[in-house]
C-alpha cells in the first residue's frame, strides 16, 4: 500500500463509494481517509464468496437475500439451486437473479460423477452454465479422461478434499499426487478445513499447491482430527490470519468460498460473523 | 507476542479451549498451534461486549440467546432488560440469567438524568445493581455533583456523546472540557461512531482522552457527518484497524462494545459480522 501505483490501483478498484468518502471528507481527515480507503482495498483484495452448500437448506431467494445482507458477491453454484437438466431460459433467468442481488456465479459443483457418463454430464452442464470453473469428486481412474475433458473445453476443474472420511481425496497432497503429471487444467478446491481435519498444514499446503488451487472452501474447524467440525471462522484451531498472509504472498487470484456446515438450518449469523472476521483480517494483516 | 512472559500470560488467559488445543495437537502442527494460540489471545486481548441499547427490541432471553451464539461476554445493562425499581432479588435474578449465558453485565446506561434527584436514582441503581462503571447524560450545571457522587460511591462515571444532533455532548472534546478540571472519576463512554459523525478524528481523541475513557461504544458509520448512520464494522469510512491498533497502544482496559444501530428488529447478522470483524482485526493486527 505504500507506493503510488498501488495507491492508485486500490483507490480506483474502490468505485463510488470510496471516491465519495475522498472528496467529502473535510480537510482534516484525509490522511485518515486515505488509510481507510487503503484498507478497503485489502479487504476487497482477495474475492469473498459463499459455497452453494452452505445453503443447502434454503432456495436460490433466500440464499440470495443472506449474500445481499452480508454484502458477498460470488457464489459457487449448487445443483440444488440450478438443477443440471435446467433449460438455456432458466439458466438465464438464475444468472439474472444473482445479478439483481448483485451476486456471481462463478463456478459450478461440487459435483460427483461416477462414470464417464456423468463426467461428459457434468462439463456440458458447466458449458451451458456458463462459467469456466468446476469442482467435482471424479473417481481416480477416470482423472486423465476428466483432464482431457477440461483442456477441451478450456474449464479448470477442481477435485475438492473432504477429510478423513473421504476414501479417495482426503487431502490435498492426495490429490496434488494424482494430478501432478496430467494436464494443467485439472487441480483442485482446495478445502482447508477438512484438509487439517485429515491432519494436514493448510498454510503450507496452500503455498505448496499454489498453482493448481482453482477454488478454496474456507472455514474454521473445532479440532485437527475427524472428530472436528467446522465452526465461526474466528473461532477454530486454524490460525486464519497466518492463512490470509500466505493467500496475499501467492497472490491467490480466485475466490475463497465459506463453506459453513454448522447451524445449516439457521446459518445466517455463523456465516455472518465469519464473512466479518475474514475481512477484519484481510483489513488488518 | 515474541516475549516468553507474554506467551506465557496469553496461554493462561486462554483457559480450557487453548490448553487442550496445546496438548492435543500432533507434533508437527506444534507451530502452527502456537502461533493459533498467540493469535486467540490477540483476539481476547480487548473485551468486546453489546451495548445494550442494540437490543431495545428484545427481552433479555432473546438478547442472551444472540449473545451466547455470538460468545460475545460483556453487555452494558439497559433499563428495559433492567428496570430502575428493582429488587434486590429481580437483579439477583438477572445476574444469574446473565451467568448461565456466560455473560458479565459490566455497566449500566446510558441513563438520561435531568435533576438532582434522578442523578440519585440513577447512583441508587448503580450501587442497587452492583457495578462499578455507569454511563449517564446529566445536565452541563450538574456535572460538579456528578462527579462527587461518583467519588463518593467509588463508581466511574462515563458521559455519552450523541453526535451532531446532540446540543449538550455532540463529541468528546466537549465531554473532554467540560470535566477535565473535575474528579477523576468522570470520563466518558467513548462514542467513537457519532463523534466521527460530528467531524471528529475518533482516532485522535481515543488515545487523546484515553485517561478519562471508560467505556467504549464500537460502530461504523457511513458518512463523517450527521447524514452518517450505523453500518457493519467493516463497511463505513473508520478505519478500524488504525483505530484497533490504537485501543492496543494505549492498553484500553475497558469494554468495546458494539452498538448496532441498523436493522434493529433483526440485528443478528449485523451484529455477527461485526463482532466477527473486530475479533478478525484483533487476532492480525
Amino acid at each position: 500500500m505504500s507506493n503510488k501505483k498501488n495507491s492508485r490501483r486500490n483507490f480506483l478498484q474502490l468505485g463510488a463509494f470510496g471516491a465519495a468518502a475522498l472528496i467529502t471528507s473535510p480537510s482534516w481527515m484525509k490522511a485518515t481517509a486515505g488509510e481507510t480507503i487503503a484498507k478497503k482495498a485489502d479487504q476487497n483484495s482477495i474475492k469473498l464468496g459463499i459455497a452453494g452448500y452452505s445453503f443447502v437448506n434454503f432456495n436460490l431467494d433466500q440464499s440470495l437475500a443472506m449474500m445481499k445482507r452480508m454484502d458477498v458477491k460470488y457464489l459457487c453454484i449448487k445443483d440444488f439451486h440450478l438443477p443440471f437438466n435446467s433449460t438455456a431460459e432458466e439458466i438465464a433467468a438464475f444468472h439474472k437473479k444473482l445479478a439483481d442481488s448483485n451476486v456471481t456465479g462463478y463456478a459450478v459443483g461440487p459435483i460427483y460423477m461416477k462414470t464417464k457418463e456423468e463426467i461428459d454430464k457434468a462439463f456440458d452442464y458447466c458449458k451451458r452454465v456458463g462459467v469456466n470453473l468446476m469442482i467435482g469428486i471424479p473417481e481416480i481412474k477416470d482423472l486423465p479422461y476428466v483432464a482431457q475433458k477440461a483442456k477441451e473445453n478450456n474449464v479448470k476443474f477442481g477435485i475438492h478434499n473432504h477429510g478423513p472420511e473421504d476414501k479417495i481425496y482426503p487431502n490435498a497432497t492426495v490429490i496434488w499426487n494424482h494430478i501432478k503429471d496430467l494436464d494443467k487444467n485439472l487441480g483442485m478446491c482446495f478445502d482447508m478445513g477438512h484438509n487439517v481435519r485429515d491432519g494436514q498444514d493448510s498454510i503450507k499446503d496452500l503455498v505448496r499447491y499454489k498453482d493448481r488451487i482453482f477454488d478454496i472452501h474456507l472455514k474454521n474447524v473445532t479440532a485437527a482430527d475427524a472428530k472436528g467440525s467446522t465452526c465461526e471462522l474466528g473461532r477454530g484451531i486454524i490460525d486464519i490470519p497466518a492463512f490470509t498472509r500466505a493467500l496475499l504472498k501467492i497472490k491467490y487470484p480466485g475466490c475463497c468460498s465459506i463453506e459453513f456446515e454448522k447451524d445449516m438450518k439457521d446459518p445466517l449469523a455463523g456465516i455472518a460473523e465469519s464473512v466479518g472476521y475474514f475481512r477484519g483480517v484481510l483489513s488488518a494483516v
